[in-house]
C-alpha cells in the first residue's frame, strides 16, 4: 500500500474547470497596456460605487470572522426577493451551493444527476468529485430545451436535475410554463435545481422565473448570484432559495465561514444600490443590441440572448475558425471565451461590455476578419 | 419515494460547527456599546494598515474573478516560506483544504481518519459529511499527545491522520522529534496532516515544525492560515503545503474561484508587512504572560500555551462553573469561548487581546468571581 492507494478513483484523471483568462495574464503575456476582458460575464460597469465605499469603510474588519452563516445578509436577500429568511443559504459563490446540493442530496454510486449538454461545467465536475453519475442529453440545435429527452434520462435514482435559465453559454430562456411542466413531470424524489445566475438581466421575469411562485413547487431549488448583475464576481457570493428542510440541512453541513466578511458587507450594499442595477440593465440591453447588429453585419450567426453575453458562430466565409479568431483577438488585448470546454468548437461567447469596450471589440473583430 | 429519500444518511442528524459568538450579536442582545471578543483567536491588533490600504486601493476590483487558483498569491507564499510553488494550494480558509484532503484521499465507507480528542471539529465534520469513519483517542490529561494510543487507531485503511500544533484549544506543541517519529511509524498509505494554524506564534519554529524539512517527509501535508498572525480571518485565506502530486490533485478538483480576489490582494499585502507580524508577536507574548500571571492569582489553572490563546480551568473554589462564568462575562460585553463543543465543560479558551482588552477582561473576571 502506498500513499496514493487511498485516493478516490475519480481523482487521478480529473480534468479541472476551464476558466476565462485573466486580464493580468494577457497583459503580462503579450506586453499590452490595455486589455479588455469579455470572457467571464462580469459586470460592464465594474464595481458599484456604493459597494466600493462600503468596502473601503470596512477594510478594517478583515481580521474578524463573519457571523457564521451570515444571517444579516440572508435577511437582506430574503427581504429583497420576498422569500422567508430560513429558505436562503448563501455560499462562496453559487458554486458552493451547487456542491452542497450534490453532497447532501445525491448518494455516491447510487443516484444520478441529469442536465442538458452543454451545461455549466461545475454541475458535472461536482457530481464527478462526489462519485455521482451525471447524465446529459443534447440541447436542440437552436439551443432550446428538449424536455422529453431530458425526462427520458430520469429514473427512480435521479436525485437532482440541473437547468440553467437564461442558459449558459446560449442566453436562451424557456418560458415559465415549460419549467412548470418539467417540475410536475420529474420523478417525485428528484429536486429540480434552476440556476438563475443570469435571471436578473431578464426584463419580464415572471414570464421566465418560477421564483415568485416557489410555494407552489416544493421540489424546486433556485440559485442566484451577486457575480453578474450586482458586480461582485471577485467577492464570491451566491445563494440558494431552497425548500426549508433542505436549507436547514445545507446550513448544518456547510463550512461555517465560507462567505467572507467583506462579501457579506458588499452584498448588503449592492442590494441597496438600485441605481447601479438599473444602469447595468440599460448598458447590457443597449450593448446587446449594438453587438448583435454589428456582428450580424460581419456575417456571424448571433443567437438570441436574454443574458449579459452572446453566443456566436463564426461567419461561414471566415478564413479561420473560432479558436483561431479568439487567439488573434487575444493578441490584440481582447479576451473572449472559446467554447471547446462546452463542446462547441465552432462558437464563442462574448460578454456584453460597456460602450467603449464594445466599440473596440467590434473594430478589432472587423480588422481581424478583413486582414487576418 | 419522496424528495428526502435520496438524502445521504449522515445528513439528517448532522450537528453544525459551534462558532464563537459575533460582536454584533452580543451588542444587539445585551444593548452594550463596547464589546470585547476574545473568542475566536483573531489578531489582537486588528487588520494590518498595509492590508487596509491594499483593500481600499483595490475595492474597484470586486467585480472581477480572481485568476483561477490565484497563482500570484501562491508564488508569494512559496517565496516567503521557501517551498516550491507547485506544492502550495490556497483555499477559502484552511477549512477548504481540510475538506479537499478528505474528499481526495479518504474513500467513503472504506477508509478511516485518525486524530486526538478533543481536536478542531472541522476534521470530524468533514469526515462525517464525506461518509468516512473518524477515530479519536483522548489527549493525555495535561493535553500532551499520547502517540502510542493514536498509532493504535491506525490500520491498513487509515487514509489521513490529523495533528494540530500548537494544539487547539490547549496551545500545547510537541517537539519536532515526536512528529518525526510519528511520520515514520504511521502506515505507509496514511498522510499525516499537520495543522500549523498557530505555528506563526512559536518563537523557535524549527524545534516544533517540520515544514523546513518537508523534503525528508513525503507523507506530510502542512496547513497554515492567514486568519491568525496575519489578521485576515474575515477574508478566508489558508493554504496547504502538500506533496506535489497531491497539490496537483487538489488544484484540479478544487472549485476554481474559491479564494476571493480581495483575499488574494490582502494576502500578498500581509506577507509584505513584517512590522505588523513583529508587533503582533510582541503583543501576544506580553499579553500571554500578563494574562497567565493574573489568572493564576485568581486561582484559575492556566495551561502553558505557545499560541495566541490560553486554555484555563475554573478556580477550584469558584462559586460557579465555566459555562456560567462565560455567560456572566458575556453580559458584561466580553466574549470568551466555552468548550462544551470540545467536550471540556469545566474549561474555557481565552484569546490574547491587546493591552486594553486584556486589562478589561482581568478586571471584569475579578469582579465576577468576587461578587457573582
Amino acid at each position: 500500500m502506498g500513499l496514493k492507494d487511498t485516493v478516490l478513483p475519480q481523482i487521478p484523471n480529473f480534468e479541472a474547470y476551464t476558466p476565462g483568462l485573466a486580464v493580468d495574464e494577457i497583459r503580462d503575456k503579450y506586453g499590452l497596456a490595455d486589455v479588455i476582458k469579455l470572457a467571464s460575464n462580469e459586470n460592464p460597469l465594474g464595481t458599484s460605487p456604493v459597494v466600493q465605499r462600503a468596502l473601503t469603510r470596512n477594510a478594517d474588519m478583515a481580521f474578524r470572522y463573519a457571523q457564521a452563516g451570515t444571517p444579516k445578509l440572508n435577511a437582506a436577500i430574503a427581504k429583497k426577493i420576498g422569500v422567508p429568511e430560513q429558505c436562503v443559504v448563501t455560499g462562496n459563490g453559487s458554486d458552493e451551493i451547487i456542491d452542497l446540493l450534490v453532497r447532501v442530496k445525491a448518494r455516491p454510486g447510487v443516484d444520478n444527476i441529469i442536465a442538458f449538454d452543454p451545461c455549466f461545467s461545475v454541475y458535472k465536475l461536482q457530481a464527478k468529485l462526489c462519485g455521482v453519475e451525471f447524465r446529459q442529453t443534447k440541447l436542440n440545435s437552436d439551443f432550446s430545451f428538449d424536455w422529453d429527452a431530458l425526462l427520458k434520462l430520469a429514473d427512480e435514482n435521479t436525485a437532482l436535475c440541473f437547468v440553467t435559465t437564461p442558459d449558459n453559454p446560449s442566453g436562451y430562456a424557456p418560458r415559465v410554463e415549460e419549467l412548470e411542466a418539467l417540475a410536475k413531470r420529474l420523478p417525485e424524489q428528484c429536486l429540480l435545481v434552476i440556476d438563475e445566475a443570469y435571471m436578473d438581466f431578464v426584463e419580464d421575469q415572471d414570464a421566465y422565473s418560477l421564483l415568485s411562485r416557489r410555494e407552489e413547487f416544493p421540489n424546486i431549488a433556485f440559485l442566484r448570484t451577486f457575480s453578474k448583475m450586482y458586480g461582485l464576481a471577485g467577492m464570491r457570493l451566491g445563494y440558494g432559495v431552497l425548500p426549508e428542510w433542505l436549507a436547514d440541512y445545507c446550513l448544518r453541513v456547510k463550512l461555517p465561514f465560507s462567505v467572507n466578511i467583506l462579501a457579506e458587507i458588499a452584498g448588503i450594499a449592492a442590494l441597496s444600490d438600485t441605481t447601479f442595477v438599473e444602469e447595468t440593465m440599460r448598458v447590457v440591453t443597449t450593448g446587446r443590441e449594438y453587438l448583435t447588429e454589428q456582428l450580424k453585419k460581419m456575417g456571424f450567426v448571433v443567437w438570441p440572448s436574454k443574458a449579459n453575453f452572446l453566443l456566436v458562430d463564426m461567419p461561414a466565409d471566415a478564413p479561420f475558425g473560432a479558436k483561431e479568431f479568439v487567439e488573434k483577438m487575444l493578441r490584440c488585448g481582447i479576451i473572449l471565451r472559446p467554447l471547446g470546454s462546452y463542446n462547441l468548437p465552432r462558437s464563442l461567447r462574448i460578454t456584453i461590455g460597456n460602450e467603449r469596450e464594445n466599440n473596440v471589440f467590434i473594430e478589432t473583430a472587423r480588422e481581424i476578419l478583413a486582414h487576418g
